[in-house]
């Protein structure tokens, strides 16, 4: 990243470690495939499974429930798709699968197109105000499926807003009903304290490039008796689930990242989230009108310290991003996956937001490099970004 | 690598050049999300975009036809299933899907699962003795077929034997019958001119890590044709075929490497052809009764300079393997994706060998680092391995 620059986009993707940048180049500079069976591929197939075992390590897993993937939006497909189908061919009248509105687009786009493709009704556990799932919530829409209900997926922390969900209880509620559920902890790991096994999840997913990791890995985190049909056919590795040569170094570096992650958890916590709190304060000082999506408290139990969605009346996101993006500030209106089209953020609607409310929303987000100085640039910078933006809404 | 090993398996995976870890490790350092619209996000794409021309132009083909995938694996199914679902979904009297028995298992193990899944017939495009698809093979599966055919997959070249099939032409007879066609050219990239623009086929798989690049990506080149469901669902990358938060490292590595490749192509298959050539001379001097899978003669029409099957009667491959293996030589049984199970050699069966021929199969295989040494170190450690190897199958 260039010295000049502000970069409030952690939650998009984060800034690599460095340790993890150096023990990816060493492995592989140390050639292997990890299928293979002599020295070299024992070897590579060595770090591999120490890279395994820390992951799962710092998710409270067991080593063989980690299934090492492409990234998260792999790893929430297999669940969704595994999850559902397998219930379904269990039992032809389970049919329903239940999901929050405010999901991140690899779970709610698989959903619709299980829906359009695979004849899927699906049954919404809302968010509240805030953008989590509530017990109620969750328990209107498991009474809504009745037994039709295959499976349940809630994220356990918002991208866009940060809200957390208690994922534990949540699937405590489905286990009663005999409904197994997955969660996409993309934005909890590293942050939360996750446990997966006392977690009474079947399926979660991870990825490495949200906590100092390389981009194009991830994990899905499953119980041993989840046996989906593949996505991937082919060479049969990762317990027949996801075939492919393992990206050796791949794996390394999210070793190496998320225990890092891991280990700094709690300090990372209490300093973004006083950073936080602070900077929601000091844009209210100089946007009076500003309105915060989600908690606005530093409260670890029911926000991410480093996540904080705004919405500023009368301008759009989109024109305050590149605004404060002429300034040398990157933020972001939403989840960065939408393939760089700009829409109302789907999160701020399903919290009960307006239209004009999910258009105005922008996210700043922060990491373990961010300093006071990056939010004093942005703080200076931001009312007459605001003033600029909402000339430019004023004008169209 | 440990500077005492002998690594003969470049096949598997070979060593990784220098300028692409270099050239990750930069981008690693340098934080961005290829989807986010601020200036960190553009310069995020601006790598990934100059890597696919990178790719794109090794291929000949137009950037927009890569499709930047997590390898090979994720291509062939992504082609596979796509191409056979699409041709059924147009017409559902297409249902049988063309293929040779010596494709990678990305390809036969996604052929068999639409087969006992989704009710596709195969029509099998059988091998010669030597390992490649004939225009007359071709011709029969697709007269079997008849007005059934979805879609033909042959790949470039075979990965345990290097047999190289003529792809433009087997696609030319394909198109007559207005049947697309898929190519596995894992083993060809880098190693053979490719134009996939003249090839005549629909879509065809590469992956980074066969050419010196990282592993863990790949790209599924396509037409601008090709709209397949996705496998993954999600934020819309990759012309909405490929969800997933890009890999910009990977991306870059691999176009760095492809680069790399091609222009040493030329060079590097004189090379190794002639190391080829001399190598099986000399095995055949210390074992007289070794048979060569494949094309013996270094014809860079026929067959892939840097693979080397034998086979020696009365040993198996995988004792064989563990004997130079505890030389320090590190060499393979076939394919590396069978999670270190050892199989029979499906390539040798389909080449009508025998049971016992195809579990005595090794393969050698030369990379761009392999020196005469090596070949030495394994010439001079072969016989007594083999009488090793031997010794044991009598015992047992």
């Amino acid at each position: 990243m260039n010295g000049t620059e502000v970069y409030l986009d952690h939650a998009a993707t984060t800034v690599v470690r460095e340790e993890a940048i150096e023990a990816m180049s060493r492995v592989m500079r140390d050639v292997g495939n990890a299928s293979s069976l002599h020295a070299t591929g024992r070897r590579a197939r060595r770090y591999v499974e120490e890279a395994r075992e820390s992951i799962a390590e710092a998710v409270g897993a067991h080593p063989i429930e980690i299934i090492l993937t492409s990234g998260a939006t792999e790893a929430d497909n297999l669940a969704v798709k595994g999850l559902h189908r397998l219930r379904h061919k269990e039992n032809p009248r389970r049919k329903t699968l239940i999901v929050s509105p405010a999901e991140h687009h690899a779970v709610l786009d698989t959903a619709r197109w299980l829906q359009s493709d695979e004849g899927a009704d699906l049954a919404w556990a809302e968010v509240d105000r805030y953008g989590a799932v509530t017990s109620d919530s969750l328990r209107a829409a498991i009474a809504t499926a009745g037994d039709t209900a295959t499976a349940v997926a809630v994220m356990w922390a918002n991208n866009e807003v940060g809200a957390i969900s208690d994922i534990p209880a949540l699937a405590a509620m489905a286990a009663v009903e005999g409904v197994p559920m997955h969660s996409d902890a993309v934005q909890a790991v590293g942050v939360l304290p996750i446990d997966f096994a006392a977690s009474g999840l079947e399926t979660m997913a991870i990825t490495a490039h949200k906590v100092g990791g390389p981009q194009g890995v991830g994990a899905l985190v499953a119980r041993r008796s989840f046996k989906p049909t593949p996505l991937l056919h082919g060479g049969g590795q990762e317990r027949q689930i996801r075939s492919g040569t393992l990206d050796v170094a791949g794996a390394v570096g999210f070793g190496v990242a998320i225990a890092a992650a891991t280990a700094e958890m709690r300090n990372h916590r209490e300093r973004v989230g006083v950073l936080r709190e602070r900077l929601i304060a000091r844009l209210r000082t100089v946007v009076p009108d500003l309105d915060v999506n989600g908690v606005p408290e530093n409260d670890p139990g029911r926000t991410l310290p480093g996540i904080l969605s705004v919405s500023i009346p009368g301008c759009s996101g989109d024109a305050l991003l590149m605004v404060l993006d002429t300034n040398g500030i990157s933020v972001s209106t939403g989840s960065a996956c939408t393939a760089g089209v700009a829409e109302p953020s789907h999160v701020v609607l399903a919290m009960g937001g307006s239209e004009e409310r999910a258009r105005s929303t922008l996210r700043i987000s922060m990491g373990r490099t961010t300093t006071e100085a990056d939010l004093d640039a942005l703080v200076e910078a931001f009312p007459e970004a605001v003033l600029r933006a909402r000339a430019a809404a004023g004008v169209r």
